[in-house]
């Protein structure tokens, strides 16, 4: 039988837009539930920190303490430390994307120390990492849950998992993985209407801050294949890295080297035709173009890059900046589970890890 | 910290459609997870039961065990005692409909016996159950679990639960809920192409098994009235039964009262030209005719019934006999997040199952 644990220790590393989201719903959820005692105990950016002997920080004021620290942020191993040597148990909640932090994932989980995070990196990075991580939890009995890294707040991850805990055979996973490309192909090749230039599509993504500081960082396709590498290693493919498979970037050749986004994004309507062609191509068949990636569980394909669909597929269909995935299995048959919604933004990111909280505190308090 | 609960008993009552489904899941399940160890230690049907002194039962041959067993079912509360009496944590899986294993939730809850079930009844009866039930788990520390009871295996419940316990605003929630619904307006009212008659594509759902044995189980709008109830429970509407709020039936009054569904389905081509009307109007409006249930939060109005929609709108382009559910939020703004897919059927129900008794193990062992 389990034994209360009354009391659980939080450390937040990443004080940005998800984290800033995520101290305001751990607010709630903290005044919400008495037990257990949620406690944060360290909040980090990546040059300041908060923490202290006894564990203890205001959540409410945490921001505020954290912008007038005087203290650096611990290393890794250190915090590590402090947390292992917290009164209780404690959880990770890693708000940043840094390779750095994901690294240190086995070293927390083998102290007995939870993660919940929206850090695609550690599960999308090498295999070996990935392998590492789980081995790490399955040994120490932590938990590590990471809904957030695709799709934000949309329940992906954990149906997928559901699917094949239960015995399910996935065999296609297929969708719009980016916000990014669903606002820039939704407007640029809409079911009803012409659509805009292609750079200029782009250009008003940026403006709407819906890219990337520099959108070649969205163009380059690597963050819609970092969340298939992960949607395929949970279908069971041992997929090595995202780099691994075919992954068609959106950049020019000539601009891949352009030094900045600004001058990158002055010379894309240079480069417009090609764009104009593919969409001309798929109008000709009555379909429109989309940046998807897929997941072929039975040939071990994975690839993403543009497609065509017909105009009543709902990967079509789709609007603004939201995001898709369908999930083709033995069980669903040939209409697959799908779902659907906002795939970024603070909030809907900050849910993911919120509820991955919930789900862990159910299991170790 | 939690201490390791080393084997889990597991009573299974009802073994139809979705119980042999369960089993064959749970089969599978125990085979992969050497611990905690499942062991199946109660099964009946609504005439018989298998159970023993060792509270043990062979998973692989509990169906030919129940087949052949001269024991009848132990009474409700003779089988909490029995679990009572268990060397080790119980759970209940509840695949039946029935009111009467429903009502006595509370009772195994109390005794610290977990529940998983697709069962509606349960939370969807009297509001007075609903708080027994909810009570005696958080007083007992017991689990119950539910993901079935509206949309089979796609995660629905999940869902609203993790947006509710987040601190999201649900505003609204709308779909279709039914899989005999689905399928009847889909053929009846298609996006393209004018469909059949209203009889005949019910006479046709009915041959191919997609509505009850007497189809005025789904027309009536219960089902789904059920479902609601309980989405607008959990969403914080402390709805009073399925029949406080306006459901539309869509049973000619006439036609209520004859004696059987066969008699029904002769009768019903002399009242098409109600359906067709409505099918007409929506059409004059370039829509589409579809039975839907919405819970808007703010003015407390749940409601089941006919509506009208744009063909482009997602749920005039479901197909088959799938369920589509749209959440409404304050976080996922004009958007909804929409879970879509198979809402019926054995396999799929079973799987709804099978997960929440994963998520119930993964807390109590």
């Amino acid at each position: 039988m389990a034994t209360t644990t009354n009391q659980i220790f939080i450390a937040v590393i990443g004080a940005g837009g998800v984290g800033k989201c995520f101290l305001s719903q751990l607010a709630t959820l903290a005044a919400r539930r008495p037990t257990p005692k949620l406690s944060l105990c360290y909040i980090s950016s990546s040059k300041k920190a908060v923490f202290n002997a006894d564990y203890s920080i205001g959540i409410e004021n945490a921001l505020q303490e954290l912008a007038s620290s005087s203290k650096q942020p611990l290393s890794l191993p250190q915090l590590a430390d402090h947390l292992a040597a917290a009164p209780s148990k404690a959880i990770v909640v890693d708000n940043t994307s840094s390779q750095d932090v994901a690294d240190a994932y086995p070293l927390f989980l083998s102290r007995g120390i939870s993660i919940v995070t929206p850090n695609k990196k550690a599960f999308s990075g090498s295999y070996k990492l990935w392998q590492d991580i789980f081995t790490a939890a399955a040994t120490a009995g932590s938990k590590v849950y990471h809904e957030s890294s695709v799709g934000a707040g949309l329940p992906v991850i954990s149906t997928l998992k559901d699917l094949v805990d239960t015995g399910d055979e996935v065999t296609k996973i297929e969708g719009v993985f980016s916000g990014t490309m669903s606002f820039l192909f939704n407007s640029f090749a809409p079911v009803e209407g012409s659509g805009g230039q292609w750079s200029a599509e782009v250009k008003k993504a940026k403006e709407l801050g819906y890219t990337e500081p520099d959108p070649r960082d969205d163009l380059n396709g690597l963050d819609v294949a970092r969340k298939l590498t992960i949607l395929a290693r949970l279908a069971g493919l041992p997929v090595e890295s995202p780099t691994s498979f075919p992954v068609q970037s959106l950049i020019p050749k000539e601009l891949e080297t352009v030094s900045s986004g600004d001058e990158f994004l002055e010379k894309l309507p240079g480069f417009d035709s090609q764009m104009e062609e593919t969409k001309a191509a798929a109008e000709k068949q009555g379909k429109v173009v989309r940046f998807v990636g897929s997941i072929d569980v039975a040939s071990r394909s994975v690839k993403v890059g543009l497609e065509m669909f017909d105009k009543s597929h709902p990967i079509a269909a789709l609007k603004g900046s939201d995001n898709i995935i369908s999930f083709y299995t033995k069980r669903y048959g040939s209409n697959p589970l799908i779902i659907q919604g906002a795939g970024a933004g603070g909030d809907v990111t900050a849910m993911g890890v919120t509820s991955d909280l919930i789900k862990v505190l159910s299991q170790i308090a």
